[in-house]
């Protein structure tokens, strides 16, 4: 997540430089090819960049849209998985019989480690990682054997949970109402993986592009008789503003990429990790130190 | 679903190759028809067609919205399926007596075959194809005798956790839970027939449709005096942008028409299965060898 | 639902006849009084219609977004239906003892009889017909007496269900969990009734017609100069697909009328009779011939 | 809510008329002023007004968007109440022993004084009247001490609830179930009182209108040298056309004060009234004569 | 929330007055410039700045939408929170023994202190203030250890829940009915922090700025043979628009912030206190004198 830290400029330019260089290719080359044929592109009348930069502004009004409900939506996500955490561990004090205590705390650690796999797995990386005070080695290596680590971790809990009632450290009706939230926490486990594995109709944006080009060539014949001197960045800055929102949008659809925008996957596990020991009443982990820096993950 | 490899060009030309044609007969008829009635026709403001294109980017983008949020709903419903399946099988293990296994795999291949079931139904193919290694031919011949197959399979499944309830297998608390959870993905089921038997608005695409060949034939005419190779190529790109948007929209509305753009219901069946057996403990179905393509199932 | 079957040029004309009709004689009672007062009338620049273009389509895009919505949501209360119908099936021969099946068959016809009734009731048809072959007379003399005649079904298996309960035939938990199942069908019965009644707010729908003669009359003076041959068709052409856009979303909004548009719910209603026979194990009701048409109620 | 029937014009003119005043004097106010200074305003370009034209229908287009939601919202709401309250009812005669009926009919008779007090509550008016015939004196009395008389009689009603448990007259599922009714009930009166408590961010409101202003005074400069007999009507009837629409979505946003366009709490809890009674086997109140009216309330 | 009374002008200029002083400096340089440079600049149309600024409403009102969402997402959860806290207190009442008022009481003290803290936190003020009468030093120096203080308190609640059923006081119904109401109020709580902490995409923001002042600029070319004493006003009423509309939606965004338009939380906190007073039996707190003001918090 980007913070309201001051943005540095070369991150900004680094997002656009290549639709507008090419955006500078196109525009020059059209009014070079017009300078050519000069009396063959007699009018191009104004009112259709005009119109077409309009046309834009709505079509990226509705990705932009669609986009930042992606990325919402994985946010609410992330939230309910706070929330599940917490009411898990309150859940589990609140009905397991008190000389459990070891294993309640067990199970918060498993899933203390089962926010950061998911986290690092969204992202491609290397799952079990960050979670060697959390989970036993032996746990680790029978995880590690899985393809699929958050699920096998949750699959974990769901058996020690099993196990706890079956020593009648919980009756059926807590049994129940933790394995409720369980489900929720695979809803939510399975709503970060949809959103990450389904692309957005990936032709929109292809047309999208085709579009701003479109406005591109037909506005810079339109001025042929202005001035390159005003011409030039007045293309470059127009272009500019749309390619970024489209850059914007394009990087709130996909928010687990290991990018500043993304949804900050680890700083929730960490959060979830403070609290949680809060509530068994441990001492918080050592603040790690943080550099400054204009986004969190 | 379209993946964000290399589309090819031809793909997306064949997209909208009957409507450029019209878009193109329509643009010339007309300007043959102005020029020979030069003289009637004298004073079409470019201001018409502008306004014109701007009301149908507005228009295009509601259909736009309406019809990703189809899509996304379908793709959220079967998340949805996703995440249940998963849960299923953690309830059942931890709800049904340990010495039941048996009967519980034999669900969770039920429940796999379901999911294949509901995706081949929802394209109109056979739904008990690639079902074989999942359900017993008994299973299949008395399945195939309904005219709803996927309901029939899940009926299957609340026959047989009925028949673990009666056999003190399970008790009262795990019957409703794991009920609950088979009413959920019924949810899901009546979700996706509704979104696949549910024809978006028909009459609002001729309507759009016909407002865009107005907006070719107005621009035709006010650009009578501008040569053809500046207004033929601008005329079919332009209306190229708007068909082009007009027909995702019109895909993205029906995602199961075994289309590329569809929701990839195979592949998710197939994810779920790995997940499954993964839960079960079993070794994973041997991957089958992909051809490398620019979109999945 | 209109289908996508070829829609007949004049059910469309039908739609709109009255609205063009009068466009037309504002269109031209505007011109021919322009004509008239050409010295006081000089100069009403292009740019008011066309701005005025632009914002109908920008207001006609919310009104088409409202109207679908509740369209939809009136469909996806209809997919619940559907959905807990199943359910309501399936959790009956799940936790009522198997002795009763005679008592599942009838709260299951019951069921059917509540669809069709809701249906025919929500377009203000009679509520019983369609219903001889499911409820028996007594039934229905005593449903008759009611003046809400589908919450008087409900009603009946309400208190199916609450015998079944007193002759032990089911236990507490199946009592809750199949009574949840009513509630829902309880909710998603209101949730269409508040559709069916709740009128979109109609001074809006009088303004956007004033805005649309406005733009006419606006467009007809702008092009006093231009030739009636051209003008009167634009005019025509353009305000026909306003009208046609705002008469789509008026449909849309009230989805039980008896009209092409209206969400199909006797079709529905024959959907779930075929799918609640198929889980009770009998042989389908003879299909009904059906007369292709370009719709389906 | 306003109802199909003929609206009558005044109704209609009133709702803007201090607003339409406004306009006109600032609009001849400006030319007047131009008609002064008319070489220092030689060319204020038709093109600012009309953009601002456009500006201004997307800004409302965003306004009537929220209102229209709030409203749809509270109506929800209502029509939740509607559900909640009959399935109450179903469930009191579901759950509790058959021997209970005066118990039962006494809760059905305060929950319709709930409804009818919630909706005068939330116009501000006193929220006992009209519930004579529903609660004794006794209880009225109770009531009217407290200051949130619905919010007094749901805990009248959660008390007989546990006064009918600790009499045995229901069993501890049954007291949970109805009691999640009351709950949802709950939640459904704290959202109409939070859609009536929260103003509509009022800033948004002076901007818009400050905008419309904006634009009559542009265009009315930039007509300046159109005759007065065409520009004062064209002036009035688009501001019209405007703040017609803002007013709309002015009174959508506070659905519960006493208006036309309210959501018709009253209407709806006569409604409620007449079902429960059906659902207690009780001949109908007399109905009330109505005035035929444009609305209901 | 800003009331609906008399907005000071001094507070609507102090939201924007740097935008504007900016504004009118960007504005007025380029005038200079092209004054100097006149041969130069010799025709930017009218066109560029006009469709600039119907983009600019188009990104305003995506901007606003989203903002509103926000903030009618936390106005929503803490409306829950509301309806959870008095639903709290009626099932307290209806599922714990009769002899345990004083502990009822003792927690209904602590919910109400907990919405209090909650308020507090999100807007980064010390949140155990104001609880004094409401919780013990005991517990008050428990819960300062913690670094979460409404966690800490929801955390005591859930103890003493537990507590109450290992002295028989509440059965295991009961104890997983109101363990269930804790988990919403930890959902609701989890809501508003996440909204709190979750910075709306902030390179949206630049852009936005950017295109306005991109705006801004092509506007004064473009009316550079237009009276200084028409364009600045104009420059500066238009920009004074679009930056009112983006400085309330940035406002909306955050809606803890200790500003005018928040979330009224603490209002809504003292709201709830007279509730649960009200359902305890106890008289209201004495109200507090308020100074009338434009705002409440």
């Amino acid at each position: 997540m980007i913070l309201e830290h001051r943005i540095p400029a070369k991150y900004l330019l680094d997002i656009i430089k290549y639709e507008l260089i090419i955006a500078l290719l196109a525009g020059m080359g059209t009014r070079l090819l017009a300078g050519i044929f000069t009396d063959d592109v007699p009018l191009m009348p104004l009112a259709i960049p005009a119109f077409l930069g309009t046309s834009i502004s709505v079509l990226l009004s509705f990705k932009m849209n669609q986009s930042y409900d992606r990325w919402w939506e994985a946010r609410k996500l992330w939230g309910a998985i706070v929330n599940d955490s917490r009411s898990l561990i309150l859940q589990l004090q609140s009905f397991v019989s008190t000389d459990q205590a070891p294993a309640i705390q067990k199970m918060a650690y498993r899933q203390i480690a089962w926010c950061y796999a998911l986290g690092k797995s969204l992202r491609g990386q290397a799952a079990l990682d960050n979670t060697n005070h959390l989970l036993t080695p032996t746990e680790q290596k029978a995880i590690a054997q899985h393809s699929h680590h958050p699920l096998a971790i949750m699959q974990l809990n769901a058996r020690a949970l099993q196990s706890l009632r079956s020593h009648k450290a919980i009756d059926a009706f807590g049994h129940i109402h933790i394995q409720e939230t369980l489900t929720r926490l695979t809803d939510s486990m399975g709503g970060v993986e949809r959103i990450n594995r389904t692309i957005f109709p990936s032709t929109y944006r292809l047309v999208l592009h085709f579009i701003i080009y479109l406005f591109i060539i037909t506005l810079a014949i339109s001025l042929k008789n202005v001035s390159n001197l005003l011409v030039v960045p007045l293309l470059l800055l127009i272009s500019a503003g749309f390619f970024f929102i489209e850059k914007i949008a394009f990087h709130l659809q996909a928010p687990f990429r290991n990018r500043p925008s993304d949804v900050p996957v680890t700083d929730i596990a960490e959060t979830i990790e403070k609290n949680i020991r809060q509530l068994l009443g441990e001492a918080a982990k050592p603040e790690a130190i943080v550099k400054k820096s204009h986004y969190i993950l």
